[in-house]
């Protein structure tokens, strides 16, 4: 479907027209315009409702805003009451359409507005539940997943519980920043009295693809980032490796995904002062073309074993590539979804960037904990990076235009 | 011009090809797959040269990254070095290319690489001076022009040192993010032992209009934000009121432009419980439309003494846009050119979100001075706003293709 313009809706309601008593308010000027130029919006949608919960396969949008949640009600009805809520505000958001419509003068607008000339602009709202809220508060203990486990303490890393952890994420994202943050906010703003943001991530530039339809983005190191990347077209694969199955311990949850956060800061100052020969022997790819040492394309297949002059495998026993390949790994894979981000500087003379991973599996317990052991341990890539937040969430499975994101968990 | 594709330029180092020996990459693949969904970046470029810097009166770009920078050398020949480096650096990133071609497998790439197979994207970046880079380091003292003056604390101001000032402001505009990302952080990574970054800061969603082509975008109280700008349409005003001229004091500055940096944090979740009619008296204009108060079109003339049914005055003694009208200002304007920005959340449950407020005028000292005097004394919106950060840079004049960013300050 075509975006909805939420101006059209709210215009209608504009408090000067009430004031002044004037007529409707005709909005004179706006439809004339160019939106300018590289708009980077776009009319189009992605479907809310589905087999999975969008924004896992969706050929990654360029922009995100992630909000991880903290519960602060004690009462339960509270809680399925804002999932039920959330849900209903996230279908009109996705189909580009205001919170509610209308609304009186006298109120509290029930849209934040931000987003009022914007279309659907791709969005997506994708929900997904933290260790924490299966704790005794709720009485959800029995519901929890065996794969939604509290996530190890890695070699290496540096966690700010400011950064880490939370009850419920939001994952929002679309071909605009401001449709994404005004979808969050929304979320969070309806929330008030029964969840409080914990933390909050912006993102951009899509560090990873997840579709074949896709160019592959890079990340901040240069390189790109996403090439052997699990992608919506392998559907074998994601039914082994990404989706729950029903018979995975917790019915509820089949077709649902579990999701790994983490904040990874990236110190591209000293990435920077590497030699280019330096990098790619990190990586295990070339940074021009993407192609793995010793190929020449950047979807040529990986070979670990061919050699360089000396015979030396040109992939290197620390290259990043080795350590996070499904062969080293007894064939776990991973869907990478992450993104860019710079939040401002430090305080000591850089820029605080780096790239907040974000990944789904069907079982972090025998996907990405594996992986990022064998990482955290040997990467050559880790004397450049530094993991400094930390989250694990189960992503439930998709809705229909009857059911609503609390619906397994309190079914 | 269009972009020149900064991929194939450095396609041809990879160090995968001097490794493995083969010839050269081939880089299949990539040209043949379509950008995906929503791809933000434009191909167009705006000219880096002429009158005036690029980056004030050209349309307002989507996307912002702004890094303010001291400088930690002591040796000015180092900076006056660095300025003809970044320039050079400028003059090529803004044409859609890498920062220096090619480069050797055994140095460290001249170009970090993330924005490779990206597109100009409309890049603009503008170069500033703060006051303290006429303080006695550099013997720039009889340089400093007047209007670039300290500015005075104002009622309420609530500023972070670690937001605040900076000796050199950098300010990269663009239609993706990561375009303005990678030319600042090309230029913090040129200046390595030169400069370091003070502070920086991204922004969203441009929440002024600078140009009558462009529609009005939104602000995160969700106001159209731009309607009464000084546009870039509006020659007159921009001669007496953006452009220093030659005899304002210093003649270097001429066809330069003051600029007035101001990190505003908006308490968003205060804002969203105030009445649609407060809000829009608080403002001085209609949420839905922009119109003024009493007018119907966005357009429409203000009239800051129309009366409401009892003769009051129907836009308020305390509204944001009668403190802020050259009316009530004895004709003074600004061009302003902000963005949105969410940073994460701010600890105690919310969002940390605002309005990166940037403002170019002739004279700070009897434009934006006067205004913010009104603004911080007054202004109904106070309750809702607190500014966290502050600075000021004189924006030097336009280059040539034989001039550089220092030419002025140390001609
Ligand atoms: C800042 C941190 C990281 C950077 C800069 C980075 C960068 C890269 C790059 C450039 C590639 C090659 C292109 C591709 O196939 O996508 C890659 C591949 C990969 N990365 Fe990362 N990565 C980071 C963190 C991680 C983490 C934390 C994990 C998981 C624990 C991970 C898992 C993978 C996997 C599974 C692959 C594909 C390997 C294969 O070829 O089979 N990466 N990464
Ligand atoms: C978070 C802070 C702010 C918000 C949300 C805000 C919002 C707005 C809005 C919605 C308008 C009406 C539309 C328009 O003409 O653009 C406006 C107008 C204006 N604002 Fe602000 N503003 C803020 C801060 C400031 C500051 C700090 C200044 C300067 C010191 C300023 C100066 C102006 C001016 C000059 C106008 C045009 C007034 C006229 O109609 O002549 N604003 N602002």
């Amino acid at each position: 479907m075509t975006g909805v313009s939420r101006r059209q809706l709210f215009g209608l309601t504009g408090a000067g027209v009430a004031l002044a008593g004037a007529g409707v308010a005709a909005g004179i000027g706006v439809d004339r315009l160019d939106p300018g130029s590289g708009a980077p919006a776009t009319a189009s949608t992605v479907d809310f409702h589905g087999t999975h919960q969008a924004g896992i396969v969706t050929p990654t949008q360029p922009n995100l805003h992630f909000a991880a949640l903290d519960v602060t009600t004690k009462d339960v009805g509270e809680l399925r009451a804002l999932l039920r809520t959330w849900t209903a505000a996230a279908r009109r958001m996705t189909a580009g359409q205001e919170v509610v419509t209308g609304g009186a003068a006298e109120a509290p607008p029930g849209d934040t507005g931000e987003a009022l000339d914007l279309p659907a602009a791709d969005l997506t709202l994708t929900i997904g539940f933290g260790p924490s809220l299966f704790d005794r508060r709720f009485g959800l203990a029995a519901k929890r997943p065996p794969q939604l486990v509290d996530l190890p303490l890695f070699p290496k890393d540096k966690l700010d519980p400011a950064r880490s952890g939370g009850d419920l994420c939001i994952q929002a994202c679309a071909n605009d920043p401001q449709v994404a943050v005004h979808a969050v906010r929304n979320l969070v703003r309806l929330g008030f009295g029964v969840t409080e943001v914990r933390w909050s991530q912006l993102g951009f530039g899509r560090s990873s693809s997840t579709s074949r339809t896709q160019q592959t983005p890079r990340n901040l190191f240069g390189f790109k980032d996403g090439t052997n990347n699990v992608k919506a077209e392998d559907t074998g694969v994601l039914h082994d490796q990404v989706w729950a199955q029903p018979d995975d311990g917790q019915a509820w949850m089949a077709d649902g995904s579990y999701l790994v956060a983490r904040r990874i800061r990236m110190h591209i100052e000293t990435w920077d002062r590497e030699t280019l020969s330096g990098q790619e022997q990190i990586v295990g790819r070339s940074k021009g073309t993407g192609a793995p040492l010793g190929q020449t394309g950047e979807f040529d297949q990986v070979d670990l074993d061919v050699g360089g002059a000396g015979g030396v495998p040109l992939i290197a026993d620390d290259a990043h590539i080795r350590l996070a390949s499904h062969q080293t790994l007894a064939g776990a894979r991973i869907l990478r979804r992450g993104y860019n981000f710079v939040d401002g500087s430090d305080g000591v003379g850089h820029l605080e960037a780096g790239l907040f991973f974000l990944a789904f599996n069907r079982d972090t317990r025998t996907q990405y904990i594996p992986m990022q052991q064998a990482l955290s341990a040997k990467d050559a890539m880790m004397e450049y990076v530094q993991h400094t937040g930390s989250a694990h969430f189960a992503v439930p499975p998709g809705l229909t235009p009857a059911s609503n994101w609390g619906d397994g968990l309190f079914g």
